[in-house]
């Protein structure tokens, strides 16, 4: 069971179409009451599907008033036509609610390669419309699924003076080893007023310390986006930039964004672990980040994972490969709070079997500690499984 | 049942020293009757295990007479110890073969951060020396295996006048998602006289053309090495640089080194299918070579192989994350002969049928041309499997 969760001036709704299996939930709909202050940031992949070529300039233009997501077909790699058939949907949203094409973001996530059947949305968008209701965006968080095993949502509260506003997020994504090669959508509401200006600054700033840290970063999809959407309906006055209110909205975006991505992350396809990899003590951030990915990413250490194995050789090595300064004298490597690693060698089968203890929880952190500089990033991963293998040897069929 | 592999001047022998379970032969000799010219390409992990440390600059001094390797411990991130342990070892085939010790070459495999039990080589040294002989040198690839499932041997022969030579390879690894995290080690004999030099140039064009192209360049362990000895033994005169024979020694050792890769692959952890990934028609060959590694190294990629799904969204999705230049209205993706993809767009379900039908073989290639340029690269990848997680999960246990 969910909990309802509305934000003030948004409506959801959600319907089957037909495009995933009968019954399942594959098309929503969010519609703003007002036009709303709007920013997005889109898949870097130089392979990129038709509703993020339509959605981006809207998007990035400032302003937005809906958003139509359909699961079950990511309408990628389909060419001139995709792209007619992702204006032909968004123009079906903004016809019945009588809105500007150039407010209707448009998105998709499932199978490259297949035109979508346009008269699924001929049918459903009427649906959806009649369907829209401010109580509850879980439905719309549940249309999004493809290999996700449940829908991601999240909000968070703040106030402005007597007025309060909720900063709701609603995400699509099943973590993976370069996890962005699974498609990530997540769309943020929220009836704060801000700014064109102030929502591009925060949401890069949020998903920098969020999405961006489960991901590599060429590792994105074709159909990878994340909109923010503000429409001020709370009734507040406009958060000014570099003010104490601004970054108490950028620490709620923060807050949502991060969990949404640990969803992500412990939804993993077939994952059974969330890691947290802290690198610090590196001599720059760019090298405390290549470290934290490479060990992040590496296949190896993602089956000691799942395998609750304190193979910190593993660690060492990705490390060791990442292209980070390292002395591999000074390094040490905890799991939770067990140093398994002091100057770069072991500290023994006892401290061994203490970590394996930690690893036997759901959730923990590594820690390694280069001692060559103040720099510091982390990352978060999951754990290489069977079902991983499993759900991606027989996605398509 | 292996086919015995000599060549003139060179001695092997291998037994169980009990590093290992009880019985599996762990450590192996390899003797040349003369100093012979050497070469050797290392690891670039900057973590980096103390055979490594001792051996490189000896082999790349130029003269190696004896090799002696150990499977089931890496001798890395034991510090100091794990050097001295190093040259405890190596000392001990010199003394035992009234040898310099610079002309010993020391390389280790296995679990990373415990030290050698080098008494364990204070009886298995002797028992080698008593056993060595020009029979066969398959026993040493066996004493190298970990992961292994099949001991890695291929031999060459050539001739310049009236002389044969041979050139004999013997090479240890597990291809995984980023093969060089797996120890990857490779020796090659021959009884062929070349320069330092000359040595040099062979071995690295034939590991540009071989090993790295089943690797990413930063995916390397603590231990790899490619050791080139060449002793002389045939009798033939100097091969002299840019002739026609050195041309056709060149080639002899790219076929040994690019069989002994493509063994790692085919033998990679779990692995069941054998695929070539060609990019083509790339604007100049370090595209080429980011887009086929970005296909061979993908999860996504590899599971489709294992579940021989010709899902070629994925692989396009990987081109176009790989940081090459494409244009995604240009590209064509072939399965075997198979167009799957032309300018782009699938080429519907009735090719994907009969490239499914390709899929179920063994080995094949997939072919992507950009359409861009002349360039071109090709990698060796496999798929990814239930087995590969098994056996990485349980590894140490």
């Amino acid at each position: 069971m969910s909990i309802p969760l509305k934000v003030k001036g948004f409506q959801f709704a959600a319907t089957a179409a037909g495009i995933k299996k009968p019954g399942k939930l594959d098309v929503g709909l969010i519609v703003s009451d007002r036009p709303a202050v709007s920013a997005g940031l889109f898949t870097t992949n130089k392979v990129v599907a038709a509703p993020v070529t339509l959605s981006s300039p809207r998007v990035r233009s400032g302003l937005c008033q809906a958003i139509l997501v359909n699961s079950g077909n990511a309408n990628a790699c389909t060419g001139n036509d995709g792209l007619h058939d992702a204006h032909y949907c968004g123009n079906l949203v903004a016809n019945a609610l009588n809105l500007d094409p150039e407010l209707v973001a448009v998105s998709s996530t499932g199978v490259i390669g297949f035109r979508l059947d346009v008269t699924k949305f001929d049918a459903a968008v009427p649906a959806l419309i009649a369907a829209l209701s401010a109580a509850d965006a879980n439905p719309v968080a549940a249309a999004m699924m493809t290999t996700d095993s449940f829908a991601k949502v999240s909000a968070a509260y703040g106030s402005l003076g007597d007025t309060e506003y909720t900063v709701l997020g609603l995400a699509k994504g099943a973590g993976m080893i370069h996890p962005d090669m699974a498609t990530m959508l997540a769309f943020v509401m929220t009836d704060a007023a801000v700014t064109k200006e102030f929502a591009d600054f925060a949401l890069r700033r949020a998903v920098d310390r969020s999405f961006n840290r489960i991901t590599v970063d060429r590792d994105t999809s074709t159909n990878d986006m994340v909109l923010l959407l503000a429409n001020g309906a709370s009734g507040m006055p406009e958060i000014k930039a570099e003010s104490r209110e601004a970054e108490e909205f950028c620490l709620l975006l923060d807050e949502v964004l991060l969990d949404l991505a640990k969803m992500i992350v412990s939804d993993g396809e077939g994952a059974t672990k969330l890691a947290r990899i802290v690198v610090r003590g590196a001599r720059t951030e760019a090298d405390a980040k290549r470290a934290a990915c490479s060990v992040a990413t590496s296949s190896l250490v993602k089956t000691a994972l799942f395998g609750e194995d304190a193979n910190w050789g593993r660690i060492i090595a990705a490390v060791g490969y990442s292209g980070a300064d390292v002395n591999q004298d000074l390094v040490d490597i905890l799991i939770g709070d067990i140093a398994l690693v002091r100057n770069g060698l072991g500290t023994g089968k006892d401290l061994e079997a203490e970590a394996t203890i930690i690893m036997h929880q759901p959730e923990f952190t590594i820690t390694i500690d280069l001692h060559l500089g103040d720099a510091e990033y982390d990352y978060y991963t999951s754990d290489l499984t069977y079902d991983y293998i499993k759900i991606n040897a027989d996605y398509r069929s």
